[in-house]
């Protein structure tokens, strides 16, 4: 049961329109960074699904296992010293025809599937642990298995010097791979790490600080099944998809997830009948709130202010229920933890709830 | 499958031994501290099963609901003046024979059943919210459901002034009484705010802090079935438990659960053959680390170094592997965000490993 709808209730809107395929080329990608003042790599309209590639900017890590022609292009013809102020290849942006300041952005994520079937975890310089790891960085490249939808280490190596330069491509000797993690499988949960609308900014915005627009997120389960609502800032909303990854813990410990691209099956919703002040989160049982800030104290607050504006406004419940509700029954997650980019999300069981919608009853 | 086994091995240190019965009493319990200069209630051997009474020090937020003889008599004969400097009712010490600093006691929940079928949440003055709420505190009154395993609120009440004294008795007039939400039934995820052993230090220690011997930990998943191991600090451990909940959210948001008395079941097996450096909670399906800190981002680094001491030390990863694994499959979260008790608790799934024992293989 998505937004809005009354409990049993079929939505007109989500019925599919056309379906546009959306390649990741030099063209049709900006590397590390959100603008308002980016070409449309595409226009659709609202119901419109979109097959998008979304690209690693670590297949560098392992180019002779994560490499293809269309990557290849991306990482040899774009320009490094253009890949800034972030750090993440963003496919699109996505021009949604009517979608204006204020307006909200349903994407309804239908598949994601791995591109090829490899991808890198680096134990990286903005990683929680580097100082206790000597500033030593590491490689770490996983094989995935698409049947069992798990994923197994195949080998790591230490990177030499410090990785600084997105899309860094390293031709690691075999002599130089170590065996790692014997006997150990993981299940992929594949995902978007970041994905957003242009903020309304008269300059370019870096993919890393997650914010009101979106960005880098890194909630594992903004995966297949899941919907994300973004709140439109300029017109036409300028959506784009990047940092696909096939698994990630919360907290992302190391500062990446399995990074490995993904091709992804996409819906987007125009909506105009409500509002959420920051990126919200829909899985088949939870509604998930996102908060931000310099360190995990101010996200945590972020969360919760956010949260309680969702129980209070969109359930309807009052401000002292909702506070007691989130107490005894809202449970509190790590994000990430990367400097600049702390992330609290609050989860809540959407089942709770006799009326199921996240909006008031319209009528 | 237990710490230290191989894999389909039996442990024979697990077998039920005596059954004691421990009731609180004015005699047997310990309100606000710990303390190894407390008499033992109770004297065990290891393996012994426990039955013992844990009660809430929210009874006094609906007596007439809440109270019996037995609770009655804690609130009125102890005397608010000692109940410090925490805020729990301890019921113990337990003393095991036997246990000695640098053991560990390992203690598995059994069976945690509600003595009474209402429960307290305060959104106190230490609630992350309570700047947002304007300074107030408010008491929501649940009603446990006992077949369905629920809990919905009865009614709530702004409390008059300030929540100093633990063990506040308000006798709220019927009138003052405001329903609460209606039609939300949530989940009872009975479990144990507070447990461990007494800290050897020289006076009383307060309950509220977490930290090395267990204490405030406020993790819902320490509920029937999860085993906790503690290490012992003093000679014969001094186990005691205490601040029972029915439900709450990972981050304990209002600053309490819905607290509630229960009866607990247990075993306490002392493990000679292992150790671990912070509390460390089992579950069917996880092993999970707890950290503790001044703020989040002390706490969250607290639980990365624990939990890579537990892939590095007790399962033979590489410290490397470790890492990279925490990354892409263990889960952080918020345990509780009250000052000076600012937890983070991180998970990892326990059929990850081909040897599913936490401690090297002995032979």
């Amino acid at each position: 049961m998505a937004l809005v709808c009354k409990h049993g209730e079929t939505r007109a809107d989500t019925k599919p329109r056309a379906i546009h395929h959306l390649k990741a080329t030099p063209e049709t990608v900006h590397w590390g960074y959100f603008s308002p003042d980016i070409k449309p790599a595409l226009i659709v309209q609202s119901g419109d699904l979109i097959e998008a590639e979304a690209i690693t900017h670590h297949a560098g890590d392992a180019p002779e296992l994560m490499f293809d022609e269309g990557i290849e292009r991306l990482f040899t013809e774009i320009d490094p010293s253009t890949r800034s102020p972030g750090v993440h290849i963003m496919t699109g942006p996505i021009y949604v025809e009517g979608a204006e300041p204020g307006d909200m952005l349903e994407v309804r994520y239908f598949q994601m599937t791995p591109r090829n079937n490899y991808g890198s975890n680096l134990a990286a310089n903005w990683g929680h642990l580097y100082q206790e790891f000597g500033e030593k960085e590491r490689v770490t490249i996983y094989q995935l298995d698409p049947n069992a939808n798990t994923a197994s280490a195949l080998y790591a190596y230490d990177f030499p010097g410090k990785y600084l330069v997105p899309g860094t491509i390293t031709h690691c000797p075999v002599c130089d791979r170590e065996p790692a993690l014997p006997g150990i499988t993981i299940p992929a949960r594949p995902h978007i790490g970041t994905a957003g609308v242009a903020p309304a900014v008269d300059a370019p915005v870096s993919t890393i600080p997650p914010g009101l627009h979106g960005g880098n997120i890194d909630n594992w389960r903004i995966g297949a099944g899941s919907t994300m609502y973004y709140k439109v800032q300029v017109k036409g909303g300028l959506f784009s998809i990047g940092d696909p990854h096939v698994s990630q813990g919360d907290g992302e410990i190391s500062g990446t997830a399995i990074e490995a691209s993904l091709n992804c099956l996409f819906q987007i919703i125009l909506r105009k009948d409500f509002s959420f002040p920051s990126p919200l989160l829909e899985t088949p049982n939870n509604w998930i709130v996102h908060g931000f800030g310099a360190d995990l104290d101010e996200a945590m607050k972020g969360a919760s202010m956010d949260m309680l504006h969702l129980l209070n406004e969109h359930q309807g419940l009052s401000r002292n229920d909702a506070y007691s509700l989130m107490s005894v029954a809202a449970d509190f997650g790590v994000t990430q933890v990367v400097d600049g980019t702390l992330g609290i999300h609050v989860r809540i069981d959407r089942n709770l709830f006799p009326q199921k919608g996240v909006t008031k009853d319209p009528s």
